[in-house]
């Protein structure tokens, strides 16, 4: 089948550069002669190449009636941010938006007081992957503290919060963290209350970056109690939701805990150029998701696809592959065989310092997907 | 039928209080007592009222199979990119994003060198509309001269001119002008190439919104020719091209002239958080739109359709209309009148110091629409 | 004597090219053929030409000895401070900064909110004469109402006020008036106080420029209470207060009420650049002037001479000179004439297109100056 | 004597917290009960403690006769540029600025492009020690990358420049250096060529923050040449030119090659407020101190001082100080030692987890303050 142009072969051997993994310009080199099976559908590379559910689609479909308020007047956003309040279970102001990275900005700048810092991974998306736009719109200093799973841990705020105070130091304002992470790790409940604590302890407020909220929702408990276990009962100021990578079409929305950040959050949002006028577009998706559960079906069913993934491969040592978390596997793979798999069916280098590549399952791979795909791995590999 | 809330009555006496039609708190007070027809279908308030044409649902649908890559990778976008540079004639830098104030936020970013500002009428969107986006993102301060029609003209330049090389003032580097204008005006292919010409020798570049650029086109020749006559043949540099308002789904784009603004046009754009990921559907509906025609077609149908609405009304004296340019009327009326009929089908006050209002046809808006509309508004006034 | 190189001949009909004054490229033509007497010792251009009072010299001096806490931990700023909560009569904040742009932006900061504007006039400082630096540091809109006198009146607040509520609207947050004005104008403190209250019942806060409140301070009665009437009692919020025009060295301070602005304004200056490393010197001068009342001595003397200098050449009509309210003149001069006399002494055009000048006396302008000068403007005009 | 309030206790671990010195709230607690000597007259905390060398005070007192063009147009300051072109060997733009902090974003600003990212170390003043002012003015981030020594290393461009062409990442546009670095260490002319050739291969431009380049160009050979051989010539394209921590009373340039950065260099000086309008002031401190040598000779001074001061001290092997390489030492104190001599004569704590201070001489440093000082040290050990 035709495939996506190859990846990199650059060393990645920082965070910063492990996203190098997004350029396309140098084809990778000679190709393991092997006789691979007929290859999946569907790549196994980003839940940002699946499409959108039909659901989603039939809903927009049904918002497309007639003529309705814009920016927000109309019912569907009114119904969806009705039933975002259900799901916190708290006073949050809700923000629909188009993009992660916008929904990201939104909330950290309704957030972030004067002089103030963002504290953060060396991992996270906010950091390595949105081009700086974090600190271009808030003309502010991401800290990012160093990790080797992409979690921020009480300690790194004691440390931080010595700067605290003196006037010739930016001030550590907001903690930002990623659920479910970008190494495809979970923070625990418990994890996300004591960040929050001992941030709330110095003055700082949290940010969760949910750009797949929905893939931990599912893993760690699959229902609204386990969503507010999570955010807003452990002390989560503002939430990221992400509804793109799990099967919507160009819809996310920024949660925030009213009386918290800044009661200008709506204009900041249009100032962040994330106000969407035909807002019923995105709020329908979400209504549909929120009212149907379909949001954490789509994110379970790609969380088994990647356990059905790790199954069927795990005993090929050679792989390293530890069993998902969420909805991807990081193995390794011999040099000339990783290149024979990305040329048969594509997905991304993630270190190859050590050869090792990014598996992802999306809401729409299949079992005949993966079946598929561990038979041509497996086949490679022989 | 069931009305959007009506509008606000506090005097609007300027522009930037113009767009305070937006608010709704206020009710309007005592409703003309007169026995109204039925009311149409569809409103006559605004072309972000009405929503998705089926043949972009359809263009959406049909991208909607399968995995493809992301942030722009895909054929969709490949396609869409080849037929804009058709349509423009030129070696252009095409960047698909959400929404429209983000397209103007990029398009200026890519054009303004440092210590420079934006020149601009003071009814511009980007002025009056987009909550100071374009301050806060390019950090640049925006000169709004005064004009009654929403139209730059040279003049205006060389009075701005008198401050470049002085270090005490900010630089005008960027002219930004609006077609159609704010006004429901239009500039014509000779008027813009005066103020590209004047731009230029003073070494100021110049954007163009195009939030309702289909309409211009279609009213000053309809097709691709009057589009490049209007645009980069005139001078232009940049064009912040609507989709939304003529029937897409959050869907705009910025064409930038290659040479001109900063090689770093895409980065730009992800910093202003508008590179959607799943990039297809935005690309697919333009894809649509360029190789039918339907962009076009579909502006084409919003200017008949007021010009209807004129042609229906202007014996009646006390309206004050004038004949429209594109797809919008404003005419007066008396305050219980102009009450009973926003009851009666919703639309926005324009200028509440003159009791005008706006009326504005959309893609959708039907025969039977304008009809019901005028005979609804000669009873009021009978 | 040797004269600094003349004016701009270029038209300047907008407050925009009002500062085009500073420009230098391009040389007077012809000069008028007559015999003027000997030229003053200094100009009549700008309070910016004239040096450091003697005893502000003295008072660095004395604070040159040994070694100190750097950044403001040192007892002269201590002093300061306390003589400016004295003059002041409330509990204020006190910053000491290097220059009069920077202690506008700090003050601007510290009061401005997220998705706030700036109203100011078209002839402020602020927005004129800055390159854009409150743009660039606040993100920001500057809304300049149009004005003939340089003052904001509460009538500017009720229009703006129109967009509080709207989320399309950038927010009318800080009210921006200059005192003494940018046109040599004085404000009353009926005047100031009517606007503060119109602001405060919007929700604004008030910022004052006070570049030359030396000058309206000592023509509005002279003391510590004219000062207090003028600002904090009339609710005025915070004071852009000027030393360096008023006869100091690179001396300017920021006074805030408390409990209105940011609490993190002194962080605010370090990030605007604006926090002195040994700041013993700026705050040294201000001890000794607020100490001693030099700082209103000096402004009064400079009001005097330009009163004195008024009163040498108001007989002549052609000059249409009104009688100075601060230190500063704005008569016309027939175009031969005033070349003569710039070549001779120069000073800055004001307003080319009606052949207007400004002359302005400085605290070290004597009577003696003022004499000679008044006798060459005599001659050139016989 | 009278000290400073003495500094904090609490913990520094962190480069983020190094600067935790700074602050006062928290006295030392118990004070080592020992008969300490005569207290030298100056400190040993900074040499922002000194004040201003009589020459420089004599420059502005020359300076000072009669009116002079404003904003730089001022004889002082053409000699003072026409001197530095002169030390730079280079056609150079020479703009004066206030202090350091502006000093540095200025240059920054001037060298960075669209979407660009600032590379410097984990200990630099730009990330640590200003308050977030290069992020809030740039909006962009500053990459810090991990180092033992504050030194960039080629090797470390090579790791960032993976980001380069990636769209979703920040592109590494500027690398600042700082010499001497603020650990008190030096790079070699080699080294920074190093750095500038591996930069200028990546198309990123070279900042040297040289608040205390005067202490490297006379620690590493004492002239002109020297300057060249460790800015200029090998490779840097633009040079904070620190004057105040040399003797200086707030004076600082910011030494720009031209063809490299924005021609709007100096219109960013007056955006970042940093532009004097009594400029005489600033450049007649730097005619002074370039005509005469006097910048090497206090520098020179302050770093024989601290090898005196080492030189006296070296055999206690319990402070284990290295050799200083320009002005400044850092031993490590016994807890209560630490705490009597801080009270006896204040100096900074460094690194508290390891009972760390730093020790600071100055241009005023005399060598009977050494002698005393040293002899306090041998007493409070003994």
């Amino acid at each position: 089948m035709a495939t996506p142009p190859a990846t990199a072969v650059i060393p990645l051997r920082s965070p910063i550069m492990r996203s190098f993994r997004h350029d396309e310009n140098i084809r990778t080199g000679s190709v393991h002669d092997v006789d691979l099976p007929v290859a999946p559908e569907r790549f196994f590379a980003s839940d940002n190449f699946s499409g959108t559910h039909p659901r989603y689609l039939d809903a927009i479909t049904r918002a497309n009636a007639g003529h309705v308020r814009a920016y927000g007047g109309d019912e569907h956003t009114s119904r969806a941010t009705r039933l975002f309040e259900e799901l916190c279970g708290e006073d949050v102001e809700v923000l629909f938006t188009f993009g992660g990275t916008g929904s990201n900005v939104v909330a950290l700048a309704s957030l972030l007081g004067p002089a103030e810092s963002v504290v953060c991974t060396n991992w996270s998306h906010i950091h390595v992957d949105e081009t700086g736009a974090p600190e271009k719109f808030l003309g502010a200093k991401l800290h990012d503290v160093s990790t080797d799973d992409a979690k921020v841990r009480p300690e790194h705020l004691d440390e931080l919060a010595g700067a605290l105070g003196n006037v010739h130091h930016v001030q550590p304002g907001v903690v930002s963290i990623t659920q479910a992470t970008e190494l495809g790790g979970l923070y625990s409940a418990d994890e996300i209350r004591a960040v929050c604590n001992r941030a709330h302890s110095y003055g700082m407020r949290v940010h969760l970056d949910g750009a797949r909220i929905a893939n931990a929702v599912a893993a760690l408990g699959g229902d609204a109690h386990t969503f507010r276990a999570l955010t807003f009962e452990a002390g989560v100021d503002a939430v990221s939701f992400g509804g793109t990578k799990n099967g919507m079409l160009g819809a996310e929305a920024v949660l925030l805990r009213r009386g918290v950040g800044s009661p200008r959050a709506a204009y900041l949002r249009k100032q962040a150029t994330q106000l969407p006028s035909k807002q019923r577009y995105v709020s329908a998706q979400f209504a549909e998701a929120l009212s149907s559960g379909l949001w954490i079906e789509t994110a379970s069913h790609a969380n088994a696809m990647a356990r059905r993934l790790y199954d069927a491969l795990s005993d090929l040592e050679t792989l390293q592959i530890a069993p998902p978390a969420v909805n991807s596997l990081y193995p390794i793979l011999p040099p000339a065989v990783k290149a024979a798999l990305q040329e048969w069916n594509f997905f991304w280098d993630w270190d190859l310092s050590r050869s090792q590549v990014r598996w992802m399952t999306s809401w729409d791979t299949t079992e005949a997907d993966v079946d598929a795909f561990a038979a041509g791995v497996r086949t490679a590999l022989s």
